[in-house]
């Protein structure tokens, strides 16, 4: 009865919040908040043309200060006190502002005192900057920040902040845990779902200013008239945005679409059908980005069918699009059908010889780790390995190996902590960042790419905290280097709550949360150890599937004697890959990071630890551990019943019960199976797996969703 | 620039109204209708045991009245003034209220005057009786009709009231074009979507009683036992607003998951397979309803495969769910792989010489023509052709061929047409509402079946016109006697506006719609002409596909001289299969309806009409009708900008938009191909097709859903 009538007061007439407004809320701050704005914030004044874009930023910010502040902000024509000024070029010379620093998308948020009159502005040289400055001005008042005195300038490490949607025309979304696609193929172009501009909006509100709407394992019917149309239509909306439209290239398109005999790169005919392609496509979209190649991997078509090289191939449709001021964005996520080398070392082989050969407007886009976005990896061997050609970073922000939509995972940490890494390829500090962003070799185009984690679901990333790896992703992808633990603490501002009691709880399950995941999935360096094909739950056993770089056991190398996986000298020699200073601390055993041991070394099972357990009693000890951890989550989101809404406080609890439920499968099954190959009892005080391990083998799930 | 603001108005803070609230939004009503209800609806009294059911429908009546009213309207402990009282059982007898002729669903709503005091009593036999009751008395309210002397009693007229979800196990849903499939299975039991709880309610409010969770082409995993601990979660959700969940069950479940060697419905072990698989689910769902069963049909496994009658093969199962009182029901639409004989002959042929054959509980689901949900069809032949088995009826409630979610039809005319038609079996006044509630023939069992339009779309059915045919749908299993304008009129007020003018114009395009479709795409008794697989578009000229029933072709027989269905005794004598007074009807083509001259007369081109227009030039009229009609619609619902919330208003008018674009390419794809084939042009002053016929056929819809 309490349950049921519970859901029935969430479901009912009370129109619970449901989460989707994202970080855009808007709503009424306490009393004692908005005072301190009240005075400086009155009127919206431009300074600057009034094209779409600025109508945008505008319109934004009224609506978003009249709701924060409960009275109306308008768009007025000259700055009466308390005015907040949108200032592009010339005018800025008003105010002697900079702006030469600034670039294309950077903004200035500058206080100015004219005698007791305040004035606040807002500046930049391009209506986009503008945008990203109101909507930087709008997280200031979310978050309750003094603007008495601001003097901000604010620009974007990296010039290309793309998402990557692997969506299908059918609507189905390849590791999509959000519903469906977003992107309604079958309306469009007649029909126009708000919804994409509201997508814009929070695309636009993080920085975000491209989007790549097409799965990397690409369907060419996209590149049909019909679908062109399609895409316009979308690219119209998002236009006012500052967001670019991009699509995904099927290499083998001009034979399927084309009508031609081959996709040979060098062949004239395949050539000149790109470049038709590429006007027919401009025509219609003149700022479209380009194309997100996906080549020679898992089956899709690719150069090497006409034994040629991925830079042939790239560079193929570079040209296509080079005279519109298009990219090409190719990615390293490369191996072979019938390679026997090491997975981890197959897209450096194939990439480094290629250095130097791709066009200047071909970024080779990386996945921040050589295997597959695992919940821990380290930082891909190419960072570093291709210094005359732009690398891309290409994070996964869907949780398809991070426990779907039920997990709570904040995976800011994860991606900071591959950025922060030191390829030491020019000396301490050649980050992973700077190869990114070009600086560390001086390249002149960058790019992060973010692979979506969105859908139909109405809060759009299928739970509530996934909404946040979408905002962390760009606010990183505009500075690589800001904090983790600041973008959480914004986001739980602008999304749940200003109670800083409330907001000190959530921000600490947040920051605990990657490392929790990583400890009842793949503790001390393992991965790759889930469900064969929708990727759901632990695995470890499985070991025949056709190719042996699908099977977990490759990967984890488990037997009677020890675990993980030989990349020294001894072994695949991975570590060979990495810079000399980098690969000598993985490589050995005393000096690898605790956290890749496993993926560096097979270790015996009673080799000790700095913790002076054992290797198994370690691992045990570290399973164990992220599932307390996320017990202990239940009880602290608990004592927020009633400080956050109730709709949003349900599916988090629900979600939290579900994700105990399969931390601790995860913790049982892993710990079942390689107790069934060292034999090996758990250390005193550590629970028993609660079933068999026949039993945790027989397991399906044929709803499983994104695969 | 003007669009855009205003997509950008629709999507953003404003938290515009998306339909997810249906006709249960509870929004308070104008002063002016409020204040005749305030000294009557002050508080509510319950009378009766206070059952989940109980708790439910006070809650219901609390927060619906509460809303409407603008003020608190309590449940209490004892009836002061205003007082409204639930009542059940034996309480009726102080009031004394006569309760025999309710059953277990009908309900009493009666005003009692107790001096100057007013007592509003909602009295029934059983919890969910009551439940109906509370919601009848909310529309009312909602309505603004008078209820200061109530003296109602409604029983419903069918026993099964039941939605048939077409929803696959992946959550893609057959013929569905809102979204995906609300069940989500991955994440049952553990997580109970608040969805499932507004799906209750509104479907509880329209009397709906029992949901069939699952595909007619069905997945034999839902009976496998996680899922039915998934199905299980889902009926404790349903239970309390007494719905009951039924299950599709495929017939060759007992080899796909029972590891028997057949599926014979004579061999024991199936039998006691599908004994113990019952008993199984009466375990963790003691209310289960039972089966729905399409067999032998479209490559679906059944009794054939045995040489086993459909009576062996629902009789198996029948007995299998008896002795848990669960019924099957068995669907009529038959047709065979390789049977030559007209399809609309061989339900009835297949299904007649079973008459009397069946178990008590079985229902013969039929669909209510012998083709299939066509805008138009003639009643099923099988309606009064088996007089000892309970037909049920089967509508279609997604518009598989009423133009997806887009068009604007309104179905409770189409349906009220079948439900009223007369079969003359047992002399006139035999309707097949007679035979469907089986009062015309004595049947205990009766049952009404709706092929869901419900998906996970935000306004649940893909548009907000579509939400009427899910309420319509309701109110005519309840009572198959109710005015088609009267329940769309009370719909409009509940959903979208209680502005007699605006209700008004929008009831007129209800009323209008199901027609207009009928002219744009097959008028005068054409059917079956839509675009192959995905059912979308026109696609008359069809001809090559494996089996010639697939063919539009095959159902139009147009040809130089002229177009039709001979189904008369000089062509297939489907007439034959309608009782003497039908058939001859039928058979005369002076007599025949005009609206089905064609779907049994093959009719020269030439032929004179009623309107002394020439059948080539009626048509050409009536296609260009249908058109026009739409196109009328959008200056209709243009005038209600305004009157309408923002967010609704603009989601209808686009889809109008696309309607008449849609509606004009039916009329010109359509007409271009007959002109094709009877080299005629078209009568002065008709527009001529848009494009060649050549386009029309070279057009593609890879997205098109529902397929």
């Amino acid at each position: 009865m309490a349950v049921f009538l519970l859901l029935n007061f969430v479901g009912m007439g009370a129109r619970a919040e449901d989460g989707y407004w994202l970080w855009l809320r808007y709503d009424e701050l306490p009393q004692e908040m908005r005072s301190q704005y009240r005075g400086q914030l009155r009127q919206i004044v431009l300074e600057t043309e009034e094209t779409p874009t600025v109508s945008v930023a505008a319109r934004e910010l009224s609506d978003g200060l009249s709701g924060l502040l409960g009275r109306n902000v308008p768009v007025s024509d000259e700055g009466a006190r308390g005015a907040i000024l949108l200032v592009t070029g010339e005018a800025a010379s008003l105010y002697d502002l900079d702006l030469s620093d600034l670039g294309e998308d950077g903004y200035l948020l500058r206080t100015l005192t004219d005698g007791r009159r305040k004035l606040t502005v807002i500046a930049a040289n391009e209506d986009d900057g503008l945008l990203y400055g109101v909507f930087h001005l709008l997280r200031l008042v979310q978050t309750g920040e003094d603007i008495s005195d601001l003097n901000i300038t604010s620009v974007p490490r990296i010039d290309i902040r793309v998402l990557n949607h692997w969506d299908n025309l059918d609507r189905t979304v390849e590791r999509g845990y959000a519903g469906q696609s977003i992107w309604d193929w079958h309306k469009l172009p007649d029909y126009i779902d708000p919804r994409y501009t509201d997508y814009a909006r929070a695309n636009a509100s993080i920085g975000i200013n491209g989007t790549v709407l097409t799965n990397v394992n690409a369907n060419a019917t996209v590149l049909t008239p019909p679908y062109i149309e399609k895409v316009a239509a979308v690219a119209d909306t998002m236009r006012p945005y500052g967001i670019q439209v991009y699509l995904t290239a099927r290499f083998s398109a001009p034979i399927e679409i084309g009508g031609l005999e081959t996709a040979d790169p060098a062949d004239p005919a395949v050539q000149a059908w790109w470049a038709g392609k590429a006007d027919e496509i401009y025509r219609k979209i003149p700022d479209f980005g380009g194309f997100l190649v996906k080549a020679d991997s898992e089956g899709q078509p690719g150069p090497h069918t006409y034994h040629r090289t991925h830079a042939e191939g790239a560079n193929m449709l570079a040209d296509a699009v080079a005279p519109h001021g298009g990219v090409v964005m190719w990615r390293a996520f490369v191996y072979s059908e019938n390679n026997p080398v090491d997975r981890h070392m197959q897209a450096y082989d194939q990439f480094v010889p290629l250095d130097g050969k791709f066009r200047s407007n071909v970024i080779i886009q990386t996945k921040n780790g050589a295997i597959d976005f695992q919940p821990r990896e380290p930082f891909h061997p190419l960072f570093g390995a291709m210094p005359e050609t732009p690398l891309g970073m290409e994070f996964q922000i869907t949780k398809e190996y991070l426990g779907f939509a039920t997990h709570l995972a904040y995976l800011a940490p994860m991606w900071s902590e591959v950025l922060r890494a030191d390829t030491f390829v020019k000396g301490e500090g050649s980050t992973v960042a700077k190869i990114i962003d070009g600086s560390l070799e001086g390249h002149e185009i960058s790019a992060m790419a973010g692979v979506s984690n969105i859908g139909s679901d109405r809060n759009w990333t299928g739970s509530q905290f996934d909404q946040a790896n979408w905002y962390a992703f760009g606010r990183l992808a505009w500075d690589p280097a800001a904090e983790p633990a600041e973008i959480a603490e914004d986001w739980v501002r602008m999304t749940f709550t200003g109670d800083d009691g409330a907001v000190g709880t959530i921000l600490g399950m947040m920051m605990e949360s990657r490392e929790a995941v990583v400890n009842y999935m793949t503790p001390l360096g393992l991965g790759h150890l889930m469900g064969t094909g929708h990727h759901y739950g632990p695995a470890p056993w499985v070991s025949e599937l056709g190719r042996p770089e699908w099977n977990p056991v490759y990967y984890h190398k488990a037997d009677e004697d020890g675990i993980g996986f030989d990349r020294t000298k001894s072994g695949s020699n991975a570590v060979a890959q990495y810079s000399d200073a980098v690969a000598a601390e993985f490589a050995d055993l005393e000096a690898v990071p605790e956290e890749y041991l496993l993926w560096f070394h097979h270790v015996s099972w009673d080799y000790e630890m700095p913790s002076g357990r054992t290797l198994w009693e370690e691992l045990v000890h570290r399973y164990t551990e992220g599932v307390r951890t996320v017990s202990g989550w239940r009880g602290e989101w608990a004592s927020l019943e009633g400080r956050i809404d109730e709709g949003r406080y349900r599916q988090v609890a629900d979600f939290l019960r579900v994700q105990e439920k399969e931390a601790r499968w995860w913790r049982d099954a892993c710990l079942a199976y390689f107790m069934s190959l060292n034999g090996l009892d758990l250390p005193a005080g550590y629970a028993p797996p609660a079933r068999t391990l026949d039993e945790y083998k027989a397991m399906v799930f044929p709803s499983a969703p994104g695969n």
